[in-house]
């Protein structure tokens, strides 16, 4: 199946999906959008995802996928080598658990769109900025690390030895932490454990230094 | 298999699990938390949960499951009747792309904790928060009226005529805005939809009104 995957070099939410995709050896053809100039809001690309968010992935069967988590499910329901999930429920409710910690506490805050209604509505500078993002990330990784510290399940990633989706939310994460240089000694664990991603190509080759827009 | 479900009646991510141990026909012990009063950052709230977040469900064998989507997910594959998602994959892709239009966009800015950081840090008052909350709501409502009003795959509810993942929620995410006033006419499939599940005992059961702990 021919996939592109409509997408931004620095969204974590792409980072993401090109993960997963690397993870199931599946290539893609890479369409890049600019956030800030404002592509995902034109009518094309509002006719793929009527939210004006990347990532989109278009099937050659012409269906439009949307929602990072949503599409890795479903590489992962058909694609199941490797499993980016346990295979027993409760491995994937520990999974699923850790991912949306990421996926709905931290990111959602610190996207683009949010500082920039920060900025606009309350005036907020570049530092007022910064605080909010490094607060919403420091209040649920204190809580990420400690879960992974205590855990037994947890190994080299976060869910024993092979990558899961956790893994994949947390190394978006922590590239997107980087933009703004939040402090990540006091997260031993995480840390370990993106290191621990970053050798590994298909999560290095899914990172933004490393796609065709990126820019320093 | 006991359950003790730890949560908050007016809490979006409490409804939903509600909902899901409703449809399931699962009883619980219910155990409310005040969220002002800061009931979740006590020490053995945090041994369950260590972000402090309803709600958890805790299980008879010691499991302390968090994060409501992975323990509806759980739910589902461990008790699969009625299905809570649809048994092709993509149909599963749409409704989790539908939960998490609200579960990743919309609920995670609108929660009480960042409601406090707008008004704490950039002094945002009573109007300030609500427009802050009716923005986001209004954002992805707006796409995601589109989406449902346009696809054939949408029926009485989200997907299809019984009720799925997405319908919780979207079913939870009314509610909360119900206490901001947003304004639903703009979106008469949404509405349409909450009004047939609100006809559904385990959905009404569900609702903030409908708890032990509720106040007006």
């Amino acid at each position: 199946m021919a996939l592109i995957l409509h997408n931004f070099f620095r969204s974590s939410t792409s980072v993401r999906v090109r993960a997963a995709l690397n993870l199931k050896g599946l290539s893609y053809d890479y369409v890049p959008y600019s956030l800030r100039d404002g592509d995902t809001r034109a009518p094309d690309y509002l006719a793929r995802n009527p939210a004006g968010l990347v990532p989109t992935l278009e099937r050659d069967d012409g269906v439009q996928m949307t929602q990072s988590l949503a599409i890795i499910e479903w590489l992962d329901e058909t694609h199941p080598t490797p499993a980016l999930l346990p295979s027993d429920p409760d491995g994937r409710a520990r999974v699923r658990a850790l991912c949306y910690m990421i996926a709905c506490e931290v990111h959602p805050l610190n996207n683009l769109r949010v500082l920039g209604y920060l900025g606009e509505t309350f005036g907020a500078d570049d530092a007022a900025q910064k605080a909010w993002f490094t607060h919403w990330v420091q209040t649920t990784f204190a809580a990420l690390e400690t879960t992974l510290a205590t855990s037994p399940d947890t190994g080299r990633f976060c869910h024993g030895d092979t990558p899961s989706m956790a893994d994949i939310c947390l190394f978006a994460q922590m590239w997107n932490n980087k933009r703004f240089n939040v402090d990540a000694s006091p997260y031993p664990t995480i840390s370990g454990i993106f290191d621990a991603l970053s050798s590994i190509p298909a999560f290095d080759q899914a990172a933004p230094p490393n796609q065709p827009d990126a820019v320093t």
